[in-house]
Protein backbone atom coordinates (compact mmCIF):
# COMPACT_ATOMS: atom_id res chain seq x y z
CA UNK A 1 0.00 0.00 0.00
CA UNK A 2 1.23 3.44 -0.82
CA UNK A 3 1.88 5.97 1.84
CA UNK A 4 -1.51 8.27 1.98
CA UNK A 5 0.62 11.34 2.65
CA UNK A 6 2.18 10.95 -0.79
CA UNK A 7 -0.89 12.39 -2.65
CA UNK A 8 -2.01 15.94 -1.74
CA UNK A 9 -5.66 14.84 -1.78
CA UNK A 10 -5.50 12.51 0.86
CA UNK A 11 -4.53 13.45 3.85
CA UNK A 12 -5.23 11.65 7.87
CA UNK A 13 -6.74 9.25 6.05
CA UNK A 14 -9.45 10.93 3.79
CA UNK A 15 -9.64 11.63 0.47
CA UNK A 16 -11.12 15.62 -0.79
CA UNK A 17 -12.11 17.14 -3.86
CA UNK A 18 -11.52 20.49 -4.19
CA UNK A 19 -12.16 23.00 -6.99
CA UNK A 20 -11.40 26.31 -6.73
CA UNK A 21 -12.92 26.77 -9.83
CA UNK A 22 -15.38 24.31 -10.42
CA UNK A 23 -16.87 24.34 -6.99
CA UNK A 24 -15.12 26.61 -4.73
CA UNK A 25 -15.83 27.00 -0.85
CA UNK A 26 -16.83 22.82 -0.41
CA UNK A 27 -15.39 19.70 -0.79
CA UNK A 28 -16.51 15.95 -1.03
CA UNK A 29 -14.47 13.62 0.96
CA UNK A 30 -14.35 10.26 0.84
CA UNK A 31 -12.63 7.47 3.92
CA UNK A 32 -9.60 6.14 2.77
CA UNK A 33 -9.35 2.56 3.43
CA UNK A 34 -6.62 1.52 1.43
CA UNK A 35 -4.81 3.10 -1.92
CA UNK A 36 -4.58 0.68 -4.82
CA UNK A 37 -2.77 2.40 -6.87
CA UNK A 38 -1.46 6.03 -7.45
CA UNK A 39 0.90 7.44 -10.05
CA UNK A 40 1.00 9.83 -13.01
CA UNK A 41 0.55 8.44 -16.71
CA UNK A 42 1.76 10.90 -19.92
CA UNK A 43 -1.66 12.53 -19.57
CA UNK A 44 -2.77 13.05 -15.87
CA UNK A 45 -2.39 11.89 -12.56
CA UNK A 46 -4.22 8.85 -11.62
CA UNK A 47 -5.17 7.62 -8.10
CA UNK A 48 -7.35 4.65 -6.71
CA UNK A 49 -8.45 3.91 -3.53
CA UNK A 50 -11.17 1.67 -1.88
CA UNK A 51 -14.16 3.50 0.73
CA UNK A 52 -16.30 1.33 2.51
CA UNK A 53 -19.43 2.16 1.52
CA UNK A 54 -18.69 3.24 -2.41
CA UNK A 55 -16.20 0.18 -3.26
CA UNK A 56 -13.06 1.04 -5.81
CA UNK A 57 -12.99 4.98 -6.35
CA UNK A 58 -10.97 6.32 -9.70
CA UNK A 59 -9.64 10.23 -9.75
CA UNK A 60 -8.17 11.69 -12.41
CA UNK A 61 -6.43 15.04 -11.52
CA UNK A 62 -8.06 14.59 -8.01
CA UNK A 63 -11.44 14.48 -9.15
CA UNK A 64 -13.58 11.87 -9.07
CA UNK A 65 -14.84 9.74 -11.76
CA UNK A 66 -16.30 6.81 -10.82
CA UNK A 67 -16.81 4.84 -8.08
CA UNK A 68 -18.07 1.26 -8.42
CA UNK A 69 -21.32 1.39 -6.24
CA UNK A 70 -22.37 4.71 -8.21
CA UNK A 71 -21.34 4.20 -11.60
CA UNK A 72 -24.68 2.82 -13.09
CA UNK A 73 -26.13 6.16 -12.27
CA UNK A 74 -23.47 7.98 -15.00
CA UNK A 75 -23.00 5.04 -17.50
CA UNK A 76 -26.34 4.41 -17.91
CA UNK A 77 -28.08 7.50 -18.55
CA UNK A 78 -24.80 8.69 -20.75
CA UNK A 79 -25.47 5.89 -22.92
CA UNK A 80 -29.01 5.08 -23.03
CA UNK A 81 -30.69 8.42 -23.44
CA UNK A 82 -28.70 8.36 -26.81
CA UNK A 83 -28.74 4.79 -27.77
CA UNK A 84 -32.76 4.60 -26.99
CA UNK A 85 -33.69 8.34 -28.66
CA UNK A 86 -32.38 6.58 -31.85
CA UNK A 87 -34.65 4.23 -33.32
CA UNK A 88 -31.78 1.96 -34.81
CA UNK A 89 -28.23 2.47 -33.52
CA UNK A 90 -25.72 0.04 -35.48
CA UNK A 91 -22.42 2.53 -35.28
CA UNK A 92 -21.22 3.58 -32.25
CA UNK A 93 -18.27 5.81 -31.49
CA UNK A 94 -17.58 6.21 -27.78
CA UNK A 95 -14.70 9.21 -27.29
CA UNK A 96 -12.84 8.70 -24.05
CA UNK A 97 -14.65 6.36 -21.46
CA UNK A 98 -11.59 4.92 -20.94
CA UNK A 99 -13.03 2.85 -17.60
CA UNK A 100 -14.95 0.59 -19.99
CA UNK A 101 -18.42 1.47 -18.21
CA UNK A 102 -20.28 3.32 -21.31
CA UNK A 103 -18.52 0.31 -23.65
CA UNK A 104 -20.11 -2.12 -21.31
CA UNK A 105 -23.42 -0.39 -21.56
CA UNK A 106 -22.80 0.35 -25.43
CA UNK A 107 -22.57 -3.74 -25.93
CA UNK A 108 -25.91 -4.55 -24.27
CA UNK A 109 -27.31 -3.52 -26.87
CA UNK A 110 -27.78 -6.51 -29.15
CA UNK A 111 -28.51 -4.13 -32.87
CA UNK A 112 -25.32 -2.88 -32.38
CA UNK A 113 -22.59 -3.90 -34.72
CA UNK A 114 -19.35 -1.63 -34.58
CA UNK A 115 -18.51 0.09 -31.28
CA UNK A 116 -15.77 2.26 -32.36
CA UNK A 117 -13.56 3.43 -28.81
CA UNK A 118 -11.25 6.25 -29.01
CA UNK A 119 -9.47 6.58 -25.90
CA UNK A 120 -5.70 8.84 -25.19
CA UNK A 121 -4.77 7.70 -22.21
CA UNK A 122 -4.23 3.60 -22.21
CA UNK A 123 -3.03 3.58 -19.04
CA UNK A 124 -7.07 4.08 -17.60
CA UNK A 125 -7.81 0.97 -19.33
CA UNK A 126 -5.60 -0.98 -18.40
CA UNK A 127 -5.75 0.16 -14.68
CA UNK A 128 -10.00 0.27 -14.61
CA UNK A 129 -9.44 -3.37 -16.41
CA UNK A 130 -7.28 -4.34 -13.38
CA UNK A 131 -8.98 -2.31 -10.31
CA UNK A 132 -12.31 -1.69 -11.75
CA UNK A 133 -13.14 -4.97 -13.60
CA UNK A 134 -17.17 -4.44 -13.34
CA UNK A 135 -16.96 -1.79 -15.04
CA UNK A 136 -16.27 -2.64 -18.09
CA UNK A 137 -17.46 -6.69 -17.14
CA UNK A 138 -15.64 -8.25 -20.25
CA UNK A 139 -16.40 -5.58 -23.13
CA UNK A 140 -13.25 -4.93 -24.02
CA UNK A 141 -12.98 -8.47 -25.62
CA UNK A 142 -16.66 -7.59 -27.24
CA UNK A 143 -15.98 -8.70 -31.15
CA UNK A 144 -17.68 -5.82 -31.89
CA UNK A 145 -15.69 -3.30 -30.56
CA UNK A 146 -12.48 -1.28 -32.30
CA UNK A 147 -10.52 0.18 -30.15
CA UNK A 148 -8.02 2.95 -30.98
CA UNK A 149 -5.67 4.55 -28.36
CA UNK A 150 -5.54 8.19 -29.31
CA UNK A 151 -6.98 11.51 -29.13
CA UNK A 152 -10.67 11.33 -29.91
CA UNK A 153 -10.78 15.08 -31.24
CA UNK A 154 -7.72 14.44 -33.90
CA UNK A 155 -9.30 11.38 -34.72
CA UNK A 156 -12.63 13.14 -35.58
CA UNK A 157 -10.66 15.37 -37.29
CA UNK A 158 -8.53 12.40 -39.30
CA UNK A 159 -12.38 10.82 -40.32
CA UNK A 160 -13.21 14.24 -41.66
CA UNK A 161 -10.37 14.64 -43.81
CA UNK A 162 -10.52 10.95 -44.46
CA UNK A 163 -13.95 11.91 -46.31
CA UNK A 164 -14.55 8.73 -43.94
CA UNK A 165 -17.65 6.94 -45.87
CA UNK A 166 -19.33 4.98 -42.61
CA UNK A 167 -20.81 7.55 -40.23
CA UNK A 168 -21.69 7.33 -36.26
CA UNK A 169 -25.62 6.55 -35.18
CA UNK A 170 -24.71 6.96 -32.17
CA UNK A 171 -21.40 9.41 -30.43
CA UNK A 172 -21.10 9.31 -26.62
CA UNK A 173 -18.72 11.74 -25.52
CA UNK A 174 -17.15 10.34 -22.13
CA UNK A 175 -14.59 13.01 -21.42
CA UNK A 176 -12.49 14.08 -18.02
CA UNK A 177 -13.40 17.82 -17.29
CA UNK A 178 -12.46 20.69 -19.66
CA UNK A 179 -9.71 21.95 -17.49
CA UNK A 180 -7.16 19.10 -18.25
CA UNK A 181 -6.31 17.03 -21.73
CA UNK A 182 -10.07 17.03 -22.64
CA UNK A 183 -10.68 20.90 -22.92
CA UNK A 184 -11.13 20.55 -26.85
CA UNK A 185 -14.15 18.59 -26.22
CA UNK A 186 -16.05 21.52 -25.17
CA UNK A 187 -15.99 23.68 -28.15
CA UNK A 188 -17.61 25.05 -31.16
CA UNK A 189 -15.31 23.45 -32.94
CA UNK A 190 -15.76 19.81 -31.61
CA UNK A 191 -19.50 20.45 -31.88
CA UNK A 192 -18.96 20.86 -35.47
CA UNK A 193 -16.39 17.58 -35.69
CA UNK A 194 -19.14 15.15 -34.27
CA UNK A 195 -21.63 16.48 -36.76
CA UNK A 196 -19.67 15.89 -39.28
CA UNK A 197 -18.73 12.28 -38.48
CA UNK A 198 -22.27 11.49 -37.69
CA UNK A 199 -25.73 9.82 -39.94
CA UNK A 200 -28.51 11.89 -40.43
CA UNK A 201 -30.53 10.84 -37.67
CA UNK A 202 -27.44 10.04 -35.82
CA UNK A 203 -27.15 11.48 -31.88
CA UNK A 204 -24.56 12.86 -29.75
CA UNK A 205 -24.55 12.75 -25.99
CA UNK A 206 -21.64 14.55 -23.98
CA UNK A 207 -21.42 14.63 -20.26
CA UNK A 208 -21.34 18.78 -19.51
CA UNK A 209 -18.75 18.25 -16.31
CA UNK A 210 -21.50 20.82 -14.74
CA UNK A 211 -24.86 21.21 -13.12
CA UNK A 212 -27.07 23.62 -12.81
CA UNK A 213 -26.68 24.77 -8.99
CA UNK A 214 -22.88 25.95 -9.36
CA UNK A 215 -22.38 26.52 -13.25
CA UNK A 216 -25.58 27.17 -14.62
CA UNK A 217 -24.19 30.00 -17.09
CA UNK A 218 -21.44 27.81 -18.31
CA UNK A 219 -24.40 24.99 -18.91
CA UNK A 220 -26.51 27.85 -21.08
CA UNK A 221 -23.09 28.91 -22.61
CA UNK A 222 -22.36 24.69 -23.36
CA UNK A 223 -25.80 24.01 -24.66
CA UNK A 224 -25.74 27.63 -27.16
CA UNK A 225 -22.96 26.52 -28.77
CA UNK A 226 -24.23 23.50 -29.58
CA UNK A 227 -26.70 24.54 -30.68
CA UNK A 228 -25.03 26.42 -33.34
CA UNK A 229 -24.07 23.43 -34.72
CA UNK A 230 -26.96 20.94 -33.56
CA UNK A 231 -30.62 23.03 -33.71
CA UNK A 232 -31.94 20.01 -32.23
CA UNK A 233 -30.49 20.41 -28.72
CA UNK A 234 -31.34 19.14 -24.98
CA UNK A 235 -29.82 19.44 -21.67
CA UNK A 236 -30.77 16.23 -19.28
CA UNK A 237 -29.17 15.07 -16.16
CA UNK A 238 -28.01 11.89 -14.27
CA UNK A 239 -28.17 12.03 -10.58
CA UNK A 240 -24.68 10.56 -9.13
CA UNK A 241 -23.75 11.01 -5.34
CA UNK A 242 -20.38 11.43 -5.36
CA UNK A 243 -20.20 13.85 -8.11
CA UNK A 244 -20.38 17.83 -6.68
CA UNK A 245 -23.82 18.37 -6.09
CA UNK A 246 -25.26 15.28 -6.20
CA UNK A 247 -25.86 15.48 -10.12
CA UNK A 248 -24.21 16.08 -13.84
CA UNK A 249 -25.72 17.45 -16.93
CA UNK A 250 -25.67 15.58 -19.75
CA UNK A 251 -25.31 17.87 -23.71
CA UNK A 252 -28.13 15.65 -26.23
CA UNK A 253 -28.02 16.62 -29.80
CA UNK A 254 -29.20 15.17 -32.72
CA UNK A 255 -29.28 16.84 -36.83
CA UNK A 256 -32.36 15.85 -37.21
CA UNK A 257 -35.27 18.19 -35.80
CA UNK A 258 -37.12 16.24 -35.97
CA UNK A 259 -36.28 13.70 -33.21
CA UNK A 260 -38.05 14.22 -29.88
CA UNK A 261 -34.67 13.38 -28.08
CA UNK A 262 -36.67 13.64 -24.70
CA UNK A 263 -38.38 10.29 -24.88
CA UNK A 264 -37.03 6.83 -25.95
CA UNK A 265 -37.56 6.16 -29.41
CA UNK A 266 -38.37 2.75 -29.22
CA UNK A 267 -39.70 -0.32 -26.55
CA UNK A 268 -37.47 -1.75 -23.99
CA UNK A 269 -37.55 -5.28 -24.62
CA UNK A 270 -37.96 -7.13 -21.16
CA UNK A 271 -34.49 -8.36 -21.25
CA UNK A 272 -33.68 -4.99 -22.35
CA UNK A 273 -34.63 -3.57 -19.18
CA UNK A 274 -33.80 -6.43 -16.76
CA UNK A 275 -29.89 -5.88 -17.81
CA UNK A 276 -30.36 -1.87 -16.37
CA UNK A 277 -29.80 -0.23 -13.13
CA UNK A 278 -30.83 2.99 -13.55
CA UNK A 279 -32.36 3.91 -16.58
CA UNK A 280 -36.07 3.61 -17.90
CA UNK A 281 -38.25 4.74 -19.91
CA UNK A 282 -39.90 7.46 -17.27
CA UNK A 283 -36.47 8.41 -15.96
CA UNK A 284 -35.39 9.41 -19.39
CA UNK A 285 -37.96 11.67 -20.17
CA UNK A 286 -38.25 13.03 -16.30
CA UNK A 287 -34.36 13.34 -16.84
CA UNK A 288 -34.90 16.39 -18.98
CA UNK A 289 -37.44 18.06 -16.61
CA UNK A 290 -35.70 20.67 -14.75
CA UNK A 291 -36.55 23.24 -11.08
CA UNK A 292 -37.91 26.19 -12.98
CA UNK A 293 -34.83 28.85 -12.23
CA UNK A 294 -32.79 26.44 -13.71
CA UNK A 295 -35.53 25.61 -16.96
CA UNK A 296 -35.60 29.52 -17.69
CA UNK A 297 -32.10 29.88 -18.26
CA UNK A 298 -31.00 26.59 -20.18
CA UNK A 299 -33.92 26.18 -22.15
CA UNK A 300 -34.70 30.01 -22.82
CA UNK B 1 -16.99 35.93 16.15
CA UNK B 2 -16.82 32.96 18.06
CA UNK B 3 -13.69 30.88 17.55
CA UNK B 4 -13.88 28.15 15.09
CA UNK B 5 -11.78 25.71 17.42
CA UNK B 6 -15.08 26.23 20.06
CA UNK B 7 -17.56 23.85 17.71
CA UNK B 8 -16.77 19.67 17.30
CA UNK B 9 -17.61 20.00 13.59
CA UNK B 10 -15.03 22.93 12.62
CA UNK B 11 -11.55 22.22 12.08
CA UNK B 12 -9.34 24.68 10.12
CA UNK B 13 -11.91 27.15 8.95
CA UNK B 14 -13.93 23.81 7.16
CA UNK B 15 -17.29 23.02 8.83
CA UNK B 16 -17.03 19.06 8.64
CA UNK B 17 -20.98 16.85 8.43
CA UNK B 18 -20.64 13.37 9.87
CA UNK B 19 -22.77 10.62 10.32
CA UNK B 20 -20.97 7.07 11.00
CA UNK B 21 -24.91 6.16 10.76
CA UNK B 22 -26.71 7.67 8.11
CA UNK B 23 -23.36 8.19 5.71
CA UNK B 24 -20.52 6.17 7.54
CA UNK B 25 -16.83 7.00 5.27
CA UNK B 26 -18.10 10.15 3.92
CA UNK B 27 -18.35 13.63 4.53
CA UNK B 28 -19.32 17.09 2.60
CA UNK B 29 -17.27 19.71 3.80
CA UNK B 30 -17.89 23.55 3.52
CA UNK B 31 -15.27 26.27 4.34
CA UNK B 32 -16.77 28.55 6.98
CA UNK B 33 -16.28 32.45 6.43
CA UNK B 34 -17.38 33.87 9.74
CA UNK B 35 -19.37 31.64 12.67
CA UNK B 36 -22.45 33.86 13.25
CA UNK B 37 -23.84 32.01 16.12
CA UNK B 38 -23.66 28.37 18.14
CA UNK B 39 -24.99 27.55 21.50
CA UNK B 40 -27.07 24.49 22.97
CA UNK B 41 -30.26 25.10 23.23
CA UNK B 42 -32.90 23.19 25.53
CA UNK B 43 -33.65 20.80 22.55
CA UNK B 44 -30.24 20.71 20.45
CA UNK B 45 -26.78 22.00 19.82
CA UNK B 46 -27.05 24.94 16.88
CA UNK B 47 -24.76 26.15 14.82
CA UNK B 48 -25.11 29.14 12.47
CA UNK B 49 -22.13 29.94 9.62
CA UNK B 50 -21.13 31.67 6.33
CA UNK B 51 -20.10 30.30 3.33
CA UNK B 52 -19.67 32.65 0.34
CA UNK B 53 -21.52 30.42 -1.90
CA UNK B 54 -23.86 28.89 -0.10
CA UNK B 55 -24.86 31.84 2.05
CA UNK B 56 -25.79 31.33 5.55
CA UNK B 57 -25.80 27.62 6.60
CA UNK B 58 -28.03 26.21 9.64
CA UNK B 59 -26.61 23.34 11.26
CA UNK B 60 -28.81 21.32 13.90
CA UNK B 61 -26.65 18.65 16.16
CA UNK B 62 -24.58 18.92 13.38
CA UNK B 63 -26.30 17.97 10.53
CA UNK B 64 -27.02 20.76 8.19
CA UNK B 65 -30.48 21.84 7.93
CA UNK B 66 -30.85 24.79 5.07
CA UNK B 67 -28.31 26.86 3.97
CA UNK B 68 -29.76 30.58 2.10
CA UNK B 69 -28.55 29.48 -1.06
CA UNK B 70 -30.32 26.09 -2.04
CA UNK B 71 -33.00 26.27 0.81
CA UNK B 72 -35.45 26.92 -1.75
CA UNK B 73 -35.62 23.49 -3.42
CA UNK B 74 -36.07 22.08 0.07
CA UNK B 75 -39.19 24.27 1.19
CA UNK B 76 -40.42 24.65 -2.17
CA UNK B 77 -40.71 20.72 -3.42
CA UNK B 78 -42.03 19.81 0.64
CA UNK B 79 -44.74 22.71 0.13
CA UNK B 80 -46.01 22.64 -3.03
CA UNK B 81 -46.10 18.94 -3.86
CA UNK B 82 -48.66 18.62 -1.24
CA UNK B 83 -50.18 21.75 -1.64
CA UNK B 84 -50.69 21.47 -5.27
CA UNK B 85 -51.82 17.19 -4.53
CA UNK B 86 -54.78 18.88 -3.18
CA UNK B 87 -57.59 20.70 -4.64
CA UNK B 88 -58.16 23.73 -2.33
CA UNK B 89 -56.42 23.56 0.89
CA UNK B 90 -57.82 26.22 3.15
CA UNK B 91 -56.41 25.00 6.95
CA UNK B 92 -52.80 23.85 6.98
CA UNK B 93 -50.78 22.70 9.53
CA UNK B 94 -46.74 22.62 9.78
CA UNK B 95 -44.30 20.03 12.53
CA UNK B 96 -41.64 21.27 12.94
CA UNK B 97 -40.49 23.99 10.44
CA UNK B 98 -38.72 26.48 12.94
CA UNK B 99 -36.55 28.39 10.20
CA UNK B 100 -39.91 29.50 8.67
CA UNK B 101 -39.02 27.86 4.89
CA UNK B 102 -42.19 25.98 4.88
CA UNK B 103 -44.31 28.79 6.16
CA UNK B 104 -43.09 31.44 3.60
CA UNK B 105 -44.08 28.80 1.23
CA UNK B 106 -47.67 27.94 2.22
CA UNK B 107 -48.07 31.39 3.09
CA UNK B 108 -47.83 32.09 -1.26
CA UNK B 109 -51.28 30.07 -1.25
CA UNK B 110 -53.92 33.15 -1.22
CA UNK B 111 -56.48 30.64 -0.67
CA UNK B 112 -55.32 29.09 2.68
CA UNK B 113 -57.46 30.14 5.51
CA UNK B 114 -55.77 29.20 8.50
CA UNK B 115 -51.83 28.09 9.08
CA UNK B 116 -51.01 26.61 12.55
CA UNK B 117 -47.63 25.83 13.00
CA UNK B 118 -45.73 23.67 16.01
CA UNK B 119 -42.11 24.01 16.49
CA UNK B 120 -40.81 22.44 19.87
CA UNK B 121 -37.58 25.13 19.68
CA UNK B 122 -38.64 28.75 20.13
CA UNK B 123 -34.63 29.33 19.85
CA UNK B 124 -34.47 28.15 16.01
CA UNK B 125 -37.36 30.59 15.00
CA UNK B 126 -35.67 33.24 17.01
CA UNK B 127 -32.47 32.34 15.60
CA UNK B 128 -33.40 32.15 11.85
CA UNK B 129 -35.45 35.07 11.82
CA UNK B 130 -31.98 36.98 12.91
CA UNK B 131 -29.61 35.25 11.18
CA UNK B 132 -31.82 34.17 8.16
CA UNK B 133 -34.48 36.29 7.07
CA UNK B 134 -34.85 35.62 3.93
CA UNK B 135 -36.07 32.06 5.02
CA UNK B 136 -39.39 32.67 6.41
CA UNK B 137 -39.44 36.32 4.71
CA UNK B 138 -42.14 38.05 6.67
CA UNK B 139 -44.57 34.97 6.83
CA UNK B 140 -44.27 34.96 11.22
CA UNK B 141 -46.40 38.56 10.60
CA UNK B 142 -48.92 36.46 8.73
CA UNK B 143 -52.34 36.97 9.79
CA UNK B 144 -53.51 33.38 8.69
CA UNK B 145 -50.61 32.07 11.37
CA UNK B 146 -51.32 30.43 15.00
CA UNK B 147 -47.87 29.56 15.86
CA UNK B 148 -47.61 27.02 19.09
CA UNK B 149 -44.45 26.74 20.44
CA UNK B 150 -44.89 22.39 21.67
CA UNK B 151 -44.05 19.10 20.86
CA UNK B 152 -45.95 18.73 17.88
CA UNK B 153 -46.54 14.76 18.30
CA UNK B 154 -48.10 15.86 21.95
CA UNK B 155 -49.92 18.78 19.88
CA UNK B 156 -51.48 15.71 17.28
CA UNK B 157 -52.35 13.48 20.70
CA UNK B 158 -54.37 16.29 22.27
CA UNK B 159 -56.23 17.57 19.64
CA UNK B 160 -56.87 13.98 19.22
CA UNK B 161 -57.82 13.49 22.47
CA UNK B 162 -60.08 17.06 22.72
CA UNK B 163 -61.98 15.62 19.32
CA UNK B 164 -61.41 18.50 17.47
CA UNK B 165 -64.16 19.39 15.28
CA UNK B 166 -61.51 21.07 12.97
CA UNK B 167 -59.23 19.31 11.00
CA UNK B 168 -56.61 19.73 8.06
CA UNK B 169 -56.42 19.98 4.49
CA UNK B 170 -53.01 19.50 4.80
CA UNK B 171 -50.21 18.64 7.10
CA UNK B 172 -46.50 19.41 5.90
CA UNK B 173 -43.82 17.26 8.63
CA UNK B 174 -40.84 19.36 8.65
CA UNK B 175 -39.07 17.59 11.26
CA UNK B 176 -34.93 17.18 12.12
CA UNK B 177 -33.61 13.77 11.45
CA UNK B 178 -35.04 10.92 13.79
CA UNK B 179 -31.68 10.48 16.04
CA UNK B 180 -32.48 13.68 17.61
CA UNK B 181 -35.99 15.08 19.04
CA UNK B 182 -37.77 14.12 16.03
CA UNK B 183 -37.41 10.64 16.47
CA UNK B 184 -40.80 9.68 17.14
CA UNK B 185 -42.24 11.40 13.61
CA UNK B 186 -41.27 8.71 12.13
CA UNK B 187 -42.88 5.52 13.30
CA UNK B 188 -46.74 4.40 12.78
CA UNK B 189 -48.17 5.53 16.22
CA UNK B 190 -47.16 9.10 14.16
CA UNK B 191 -48.74 8.33 10.97
CA UNK B 192 -52.28 7.35 12.92
CA UNK B 193 -52.01 10.70 14.77
CA UNK B 194 -51.73 12.04 11.77
CA UNK B 195 -54.60 10.48 9.97
CA UNK B 196 -56.70 11.41 12.36
CA UNK B 197 -56.23 15.57 12.34
CA UNK B 198 -56.60 15.10 8.62
CA UNK B 199 -59.81 15.80 6.93
CA UNK B 200 -61.06 13.11 4.30
CA UNK B 201 -59.21 14.20 1.27
CA UNK B 202 -56.31 15.53 3.18
CA UNK B 203 -52.73 15.42 2.59
CA UNK B 204 -49.53 14.74 4.41
CA UNK B 205 -46.05 14.94 3.44
CA UNK B 206 -42.85 14.59 5.74
CA UNK B 207 -39.23 14.75 5.29
CA UNK B 208 -37.59 10.82 5.43
CA UNK B 209 -34.36 11.80 6.54
CA UNK B 210 -32.93 9.69 4.06
CA UNK B 211 -32.13 9.16 -0.06
CA UNK B 212 -32.40 6.36 -1.89
CA UNK B 213 -28.60 5.84 -2.08
CA UNK B 214 -27.68 5.44 1.32
CA UNK B 215 -30.61 3.91 2.70
CA UNK B 216 -33.19 2.39 0.73
CA UNK B 217 -34.40 -0.04 2.85
CA UNK B 218 -34.76 2.13 5.29
CA UNK B 219 -36.96 4.28 2.93
CA UNK B 220 -38.88 0.79 2.39
CA UNK B 221 -39.35 0.47 5.85
CA UNK B 222 -40.88 3.89 5.97
CA UNK B 223 -43.08 3.79 3.36
CA UNK B 224 -44.76 0.70 4.46
CA UNK B 225 -45.09 2.40 7.90
CA UNK B 226 -46.87 5.22 6.32
CA UNK B 227 -49.10 2.37 4.05
CA UNK B 228 -49.98 0.94 7.21
CA UNK B 229 -52.21 4.03 8.27
CA UNK B 230 -52.39 5.42 4.31
CA UNK B 231 -52.83 3.13 1.89
CA UNK B 232 -52.45 5.94 -0.63
CA UNK B 233 -48.73 6.22 0.01
CA UNK B 234 -45.68 7.54 -2.59
CA UNK B 235 -42.28 8.45 -2.54
CA UNK B 236 -41.02 11.13 -4.15
CA UNK B 237 -37.71 13.17 -3.41
CA UNK B 238 -36.02 16.86 -4.30
CA UNK B 239 -32.44 17.62 -5.49
CA UNK B 240 -30.73 19.69 -2.32
CA UNK B 241 -26.58 19.55 -2.98
CA UNK B 242 -25.79 20.37 0.60
CA UNK B 243 -27.89 17.39 1.82
CA UNK B 244 -26.28 13.88 1.56
CA UNK B 245 -26.64 12.48 -1.95
CA UNK B 246 -27.23 15.78 -2.98
CA UNK B 247 -30.81 14.19 -2.66
CA UNK B 248 -33.73 13.92 0.35
CA UNK B 249 -37.15 11.23 0.02
CA UNK B 250 -40.39 12.74 1.03
CA UNK B 251 -43.24 10.96 2.15
CA UNK B 252 -46.87 12.17 0.62
CA UNK B 253 -50.03 10.04 1.88
CA UNK B 254 -53.61 10.67 1.55
CA UNK B 255 -56.26 9.05 3.28
CA UNK B 256 -58.46 9.43 -0.33
CA UNK B 257 -57.19 6.21 -2.37
CA UNK B 258 -58.53 8.11 -5.17
CA UNK B 259 -56.32 11.06 -5.52
CA UNK B 260 -53.40 10.44 -7.75
CA UNK B 261 -50.85 11.97 -5.46
CA UNK B 262 -48.11 12.08 -8.56
CA UNK B 263 -49.40 14.93 -10.12
CA UNK B 264 -50.98 18.60 -8.86
CA UNK B 265 -54.93 18.45 -8.86
CA UNK B 266 -55.08 22.23 -9.81
CA UNK B 267 -53.25 24.57 -12.74
CA UNK B 268 -51.42 27.34 -11.25
CA UNK B 269 -52.32 30.55 -11.81
CA UNK B 270 -49.29 32.75 -13.60
CA UNK B 271 -48.65 34.73 -10.52
CA UNK B 272 -48.31 31.25 -8.22
CA UNK B 273 -45.75 30.17 -11.17
CA UNK B 274 -43.94 33.56 -10.99
CA UNK B 275 -43.11 33.43 -6.99
CA UNK B 276 -41.99 29.72 -7.14
CA UNK B 277 -38.51 28.83 -8.47
CA UNK B 278 -37.88 25.28 -7.98
CA UNK B 279 -41.36 23.71 -8.22
CA UNK B 280 -43.57 23.56 -11.32
CA UNK B 281 -45.85 20.87 -12.20
CA UNK B 282 -43.69 18.78 -14.66
CA UNK B 283 -40.97 18.59 -11.44
CA UNK B 284 -44.23 17.72 -9.79
CA UNK B 285 -44.37 14.32 -11.89
CA UNK B 286 -40.89 13.46 -12.25
CA UNK B 287 -40.10 13.82 -8.50
CA UNK B 288 -42.13 10.45 -8.07
CA UNK B 289 -40.15 8.62 -10.92
CA UNK B 290 -37.18 6.56 -9.42
CA UNK B 291 -34.28 4.69 -10.87
CA UNK B 292 -35.03 1.43 -11.75
CA UNK B 293 -33.03 -0.35 -8.85
CA UNK B 294 -34.78 2.07 -5.83
CA UNK B 295 -38.41 1.59 -7.52
CA UNK B 296 -38.16 -2.02 -7.68
CA UNK B 297 -37.19 -1.58 -3.82
CA UNK B 298 -39.20 1.09 -2.86
CA UNK B 299 -42.89 0.71 -5.48
CA UNK B 300 -42.83 -3.04 -4.83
Amino acid sequence: MVNSSSHPCIKDGWFREISDKSFPGQAFTLAVDSILYQAQSEFQDILIFSNKVYGTVLVLDGIIQCTEFDEFAYQEMITHVAMFAHSNPKRVLIIGGGDGGVLREVAKHKGVEEITMVEIDSSVIELSRKFLPTLSNGAFDDERLDLKLCDGFKFLEDIGEAGAQKKFDVIITDSSDPDGPAEAFFQERYFQLLHNALNPDGIVIMQSSENIWLNLNYLCDLKNTAKRVFPNTEYCYTMVPTYTSGQLGLIVCSNNDSIPLIAPQRSLSGREQEQLKYYNPQIHSSSFVLPTWADKVINK
